[in-house]
């Protein structure tokens, strides 16, 4: 496989490098293929497209009859901003459970909309904490909303989503979670799992195409958002009432995005769905960190805190690793890994999601060897 | 040709009805095909294929050296809004030219953002009012802005954006340009026509796939709207110099509608710019103005106000006219148009822009006459 991989670069069906990150991702060529048609945005087709992919959407929540799904053009970003904005009211406050960059996020889009909140922070490598969280649920009743990342991309950490919900639910506070990189791959079902939203992409674990998110929102609290989003564009109470007169959304949607969205739903539910995709993360992930482990590689998570995902590895101490020429040649070998984001220690990611299976995570593995055989090491030495 | 196109559905190369309407457009099928390529936001190739379509957009309002592009991901609406959040600052005052729904959305804006602004409304059919302008810039001097819709798609309008730059420019004051429907099609020229930004589409004129917008600033106008924004994600400030650190997006980037928007300007530059891009739709237009005259149709507006973009018809008066079975008849013949969007008169639109040409336009009348032979109408009344 060493061999093989350092003598002729590997790629994907497209005859790109394997996306080894947290999106954009590898997907299959039959998404892509399905791009290659042009549709008017009223064209009855794209309409019912469209109502198959938000039905499916609130599927994998299980929440039929109880939650609907609210598109939205634009990275996954643009969802949270907007889920913060029409959820948050201007009298609300949100309290923000942050390990990472994307909970801080959260708190600049605060910050620009003037909406009051507290932050409750722990360390990148460490879950939101559940017992602080109940004791300022307990001690601050000006507290309306909590939200939380379902997996931190930052470190690749999976945080106590269920407990949060358990605990914000007993305080009669509405739980909005920001669940990109992890919704379709990671189980959030909505009779366990209690919550006013979810927002997420077409592109991670779901494997679509880039360009398009989404809120899968419980409809009794959607219905009391009227007039709260500071934004036209991202008032997914407006797009959600236009929708359900006319089926069509407000502004041009993302067709080409689209129609790659419904064939990546296709795909995914032959996988099996949550459990069939999400299983395939999991060996991939496994396989990974036993592969990096074996060549003196560490984690930054303990297992059991990391999600099937993206993982975080310290950064050799080796002298003669060199982490822009290890980046490098894994790119010309067909895989491309991404840097850290990490505050807490000098680290690289590698993505375990998209169209990847086993067999490229191996192969993977064997360009990581070939470049550490470059390098003259015979095995890493990092932080444990 | 009408027994052609009624015994066989004209196709698209991509296999699909043509796109009559002001867009999501047909495309070329390179265009397309350049999406089925799977690119890393960070990866050099993509960054170097970012600037390349960033400075081209610059190029084609002749801006090099003073205006600068800020891509946005989103609809057309979606840049409208960063434009209006990011330029009109709270302080400000916004009069908006209205004539048409594009105009009306703006004002929609500002009422979501608290922005104080003016409304100047002309008819639908009617150019925006440059002595009226130039009165109520005299009259007002806490407007700072003025907005001005180039071609209002509502009607096929073209407005009078020279004149408008000019008084706009006189009084000193800043103008915003929504040119969606015609940028890269009717000129737009930095050095004869004033203003600090201007916002489209990769959509429309240009040709790509739906899914990004931009803004094409006045670099010293954009420097003095730090802070202005009043959303994180449609902060077209904080975009362009986060862009100016590492030329990459803030926020994951549609990458697949970039790779095809490349593309689409490769084709744009191809066809000769705006000389090309906008004298084969002048064509389109052309033929199919007296193709549908011919039969009887009348158009909204006399000829000198007619934008080569989409054509407003009134309805035919004939009993036997039935507009569904007409819409439908020309969809399954391969030509999807447009319903209408006036309140002062019922009409249907035709759009003449994207991957078509006269051929296109000459086939789409051949399906036009023979629904009509259909309804048994040799000639259509309708309101001169």
């Amino acid at each position: 496989m060493t061999d093989q991989s350092s003598t002729a670069a590997a790629r994907s069906p497209s005859g790109d490098p394997y996306l080894l990150t947290p999106g954009p991702l590898t997907t299959s060529l039959t998404v892509k293929k399905a791009m290659l048609h042009d549709y008017g945005s009223r064209d009855a087709t794209f309409i019912d497209l469209n109502a198959r992919i938000l039905e499916r959407l609130v599927g994998i929540v299980n929440g039929a009859g109880r939650y609907v799904t609210v598109p939205l053009q634009g990275s996954g970003t643009f969802v949270v901003e907007a889920m913060i904005g029409v959820f948050v009211p201007a009298d609300g406050k949100l309290l923000i459970l942050v390990n990472g960059a994307y909970g801080k996020r959260i708190a600049k889009i605060c910050d620009y909309y003037g909406r009051s909140y507290l932050v409750q922070e722990s360390a990148e490598d460490v879950p939101v904490d559940t017992a602080q969280l109940d004791a300022t649920l307990e001690a601050d009743s000006a507290i309306t909303h909590v939200a939380v990342v379902h997996c931190e991309t930052t470190s690749g950490i999976l945080n106590p989503i269920l407990e949060v919900s358990q605990i914000v639910a007993r305080h009669r506070r509405s739980l909005l979670i920001d669940s990109m990189s992890a919704f379709g791959a990671l189980p959030l079902d909505s009779t366990e799992i209690e919550f006013d939203a979810v927002v997420a992409s077409s592109n991670k674990c779901l494997e679509g195409a880039p360009g398009v998110g989404f809120c899968v929102a419980r409809e009794s609290a959607l219905e009391k958002t009227e007039g709260n989003s500071p934004s036209l564009v991202l008032d997914l109470y407006d797009q959600w009432r236009a929708m359900q007169k006319n089926r069509q959304w407000r502004f041009t949607p993302p067709t080409h995005v689209l129609l790659a969205f419904d064939q990546a739903l296709n795909e995914y539910e032959e996988e099996g769905g949550v459990a069939g995709r999400g299983g395939r993360y999991r060996a991939n992930c496994d396989v990974l960190v036993a592969g990096m482990r074996e060549m003196g590689f560490t984690t930054l998570l303990p297992d059991h805190l990391q999600a099937p995902i993206i993982i975080t590895f310290h950064m050799p101490s080796n002298p003669e690793f060199d982490f822009n020429a290890f980046y490098d040649g894994l790119k010309n070998q067909g895989y491309v890994i991404y840097p850290g984001k990490l505050t807490v220690a000098d680290s690289f990611r590698m993505g375990c999601i998209g169209r990847l299976d086993q067999q490229h995570m191996r192969a993977a593995l064997g360009a990581v060897r070939s470049m550490l055989d470059q390098f003259g090491i015979e095995r890493v030495d990092a932080l444990k």
